[in-house]
């Protein structure tokens, strides 16, 4: 199940909307047949390893199927899984965890029992979970995912001041964690200042398969028109906006949208872009997995109103001391409550030292 | 001589103002005696080895000694080292690295050399330095080496606000770790606002061994006698002061005399005790390596002053926000110029991560 779970994880970033899944074909403790879902329209996980294990010149009748998640007993874009696993006579199926998508929850599996097959649901299930916690959390409430993604000196810092001439916190290891990380995603949300302060194209490099949507929240439509984001149309550019915003911008929106940029107007929250249905159009426009890349403020307020659900943090050991810009800490001081993370992840990219977990609201304390 | 190193590391926090020192002597690739200094007044590592060689019921004539420092050649609280290795008839020595204080600096290597003996100095010389950094600087300079630890939240908050009902950002492998720091410092240094606030005791837990001085900076004289610090005399206290603190208050500094607290005036600086002084004065007093364990100001200070040799931080995976007290960016916005740190070593206790470095002023960027 391990090797199947290694398999999935190459799907990440491609698949979306569907999840990622792996599939590893066993018979008498060898390997006859691997899989994966590579891209989303494609063949799923089952269908790939069938087809490997034929080409190996197996017949899969009689082996034992490891597979990710529940395989599919629909006509979507591909046909049911389940009823190639029949016909292939697999022996017995494990699954790591039921699919919680409305048109599956456990009737690929019925359907397999039904037909006599001995099918084991849980096998490495946590593992699955984290592969597919964007997938998992988008099907079940209709909301994408949402990682808040920062960089930050030991003094707290989240930038060097802009006459520094410095750019970047973190080490070149790090950023380029931080561009696989985008890649991952189907969006990379921002504001405005972030766009107007550093002018970022907001892309992952290298560019490599799906490019992310690029989200701005503007409230008052301060975007200026010549920015990298207004002017790169191949990578699609959405900015939400307010009705404050939009009053007698007629002429300004006409031309963002003359750049191919899309406009949504949301309700306005305490003067700024209501983050709620940011979220949920960011959902309806299939959106998954949104990276939240801002400043100290909307950090906070993604916090603040319990809509992030993960953090990646890189943490690079140097004091800024005055030479530093946008301490985390004050904006930090909006959380009326501390926020801990679940299961803490800690890795290190060269000097710089990476933490990153869910966020568990409820273990919050008081 | 690795195993010579990992030997030494065990006299850490016994043998100062010593330097910590580890032995091995090896004939036909078998070790036939291992030592170290083990406690201040006490026998060298050289000694010890040839003495567990000779328990073994080996003869050392002709073995290899590995030993972490020059051998020491003049008479102190133990005879010189130099003659015991020579009467051993050892055949070759290696030498980790010479030792820099005054009476030594080569003599020993020399007298060795001079003697006919192959002496090879430099083999993993980079430890050697490392291990004994706090000794290394103060031969050389006759200041103290610091080190500045903290215990911070994500958002770079030193402490729960006081009405919060918490009192660690840290966990217990954290806290443990910090414990160890005590016991290998000679002094731990804090300000009279921790004392104030926080009423700890600064003795290294559980206790073990030598006690390190407990040393408080208190420029205005705003001590309380009844605090911890000032009613534990088996424990040594000193106080620095200021000309400002101690005017018309003979009283309260007889009383505070009469606690068996050492009371020294020190001049002032900007309002505060004059850090140099502070440190010329503690390594008067044979302190080696003093642990600053203060909030932000005292931490900014330090570094500010190009006083810190090195950091400890501990971060620990929660956002505090409003529940935050002490906030370390805005203390740290007193630092002219950033501070990186030379080779960080990251660890983590639990969920924390330890980050901990020496730092390169010289390296600093204006």
């Amino acid at each position: 199940m391990k090797m199947a779970l290694r398999l999935a994880a190459f799907g990440i970033g491609q698949v979306e909307p569907n999840p990622a899944v792996g599939c590893v074909l066993v018979r008498d403790g060898k390997v006859i047949g691997k899989g994966y879902h590579k891209k989303f329209g494609e063949a799923h996980a089952e269908i790939n390893a069938l087809t490997d294990c034929r080409v190996r010149g197996e017949d899969p009748a009689g082996a034992t199927m490891y597979v990710t998640l529940e395989p599919c007993c629909h006509h979507g874009k591909t046909g049911p899984c389940t009823d190639a696993i029949l016909e292939a006579r697999i022996a017995k199926v494990f699954v790591a965890m039921s699919d919680p998508a409305e048109h599956a929850n456990g009737r690929g599996i019925r359907q397999l029992r039904g037909a006599g097959l001995d099918v084991e649901v849980g096998l490495c299930e946590h593992y699955a979970r984290l592969l597919n916690a964007a997938y998992i959390k988008y099907v079940r409430t209709h909301r994408p995912y949402v990682i808040v993604k920062w960089a930050q000196s030991l003094d707290g810092k989240l930038a060097w001041k802009p006459d520094s001439g410095r750019r970047w916190i973190s080490g070149p290891l790090s950023r380029r964690d931080a561009h696989r990380l985008r890649r991952a995603s189907q969006a990379i949300l921002t504001g405005v200042n972030t766009i107007l302060d550093d002018d970022p194209l907001l892309t992952p490099r290298p560019p490599k398969g799906k490019s992310p949507l690029r989200v701005i929240l503007d409230s008052q439509l301060r975007i200026l028109l010549r920015r990298k984001v207004m002017n790169t149309r191949r990578f699609g550019s959405l900015l939400f906006t307010t009705e404050t915003g939009v009053v007698g911008q007629d002429k300004k929106i006409d031309r963002i949208l003359s750049k191919g940029v899309d406009v949504t107007v949301v309700p306005e929250v305490q003067g700024h872009c209501g983050l709620k249905t940011v979220l949920t159009e960011l959902a309806r426009r299939e959106v998954q997995q949104v990276l939240v890349e801002g400043g100290p403020a909307l950090i906070a307020a993604f916090l603040e109103e319990g809509l992030a659900d993960a953090v990646r943090i890189y943490i690079a050991p140097v004091l800024l001391g005055d030479q530093g810009h946008k301490p985390l800490s004050d904006a930090m001081a909006a959380l009326t409550r501390p926020t801990s993370l679940t299961d803490p992840e800690i890795k290190t990219f060269g000097h710089d030292v990476c933490i990153s977990g869910e966020i568990d609201y409820s273990k919050s304390e008081a």
